[in-house]
């Protein structure tokens, strides 16, 4: 069942790769008051262009990452591939600069749609002892 | 501008508390496969009670439960109240049942629909050495 919530983008991916830029719309600027006091933050954005009925009833998935993957649940990836395509980042803050942030370690293309900016907190957010799979430990970050 | 994605609520927390129990609906369920071998998990959810005209336009709060903490905006907070009501928290997950996870750390109440469910990953996630304002290191962890 879909539920039409009403998602607001608040931003855009401006451009992406090292020293990609997040521009946050105006309307939505002073929600950033203080960021520049964190070095980490979570990106959470709308990957438009798996928004479609294929890419969001796949469940299952074979990494193709990482090498070795079984035929894995969407759940226990991070395949764009999804019910609901929501991209999650963590990112270093290189610099804002009115309402645009320059971050690196973004993993998301030019032009995709920022629905949340969150700041990471290490208290609760750094798990460095967690356990994954033998085959995600190899291949790409997530 | 509000965007009619057409957001799928995949599960629902079933109970909170020590030993939550998050249930995935059995049309997703499958997308659970492989789960078991992770530790820690992201848990992507709508924060239903704050999914209001109020609540949506917060843009800037005084974090309540972190004492010394001012006028901070949204996006530099874990403040619910916020343009899209998503919440994230790291589980460690203690069980698989069927379609059931039982998890620990769970920051969301009963009845909160899911919309996501993501592997942690330690080599992307994991910031311990990340920093953040003075005020944010007291109180709850996010």
């Amino acid at each position: 069942m879909s539920h039409d919530v009403g998602l607001k983008f608040i931003g855009k991916v401006e451009s992406s790769g090292e020293g990609a830029k997040i521009r946050v719309f105006p309307e939505y600027c002073e929600g950033l008051l203080g960021v520049e006091g964190y070095s980490h933050l979570f990106i959470i954005y709308w990957m438009h262009l798996r928004d479609n009925e294929k890419h969001r009833r796949t469940l299952i998935v074979k990494p193709p990452r990482h090498e070795g993957a079984p035929q894995t649940g969407v759940f226990s990836t991070r395949s764009p591939s999804r019910p609901n395509p929501i991209g999650l980042t963590v990112v270093k803050l290189e610099g804002v600069e009115e309402c645009t942030l320059t971050v690196s370690g973004l993993d998301a293309l030019e032009e995709t749609p920022i629905i949340d900016i969150k700041p990471y907190s290490p208290r609760g957010d750094a798990h460095p002892e967690a356990s994954t799979p033998e085959w995600a430990m190899h291949g790409p970050p997530t």
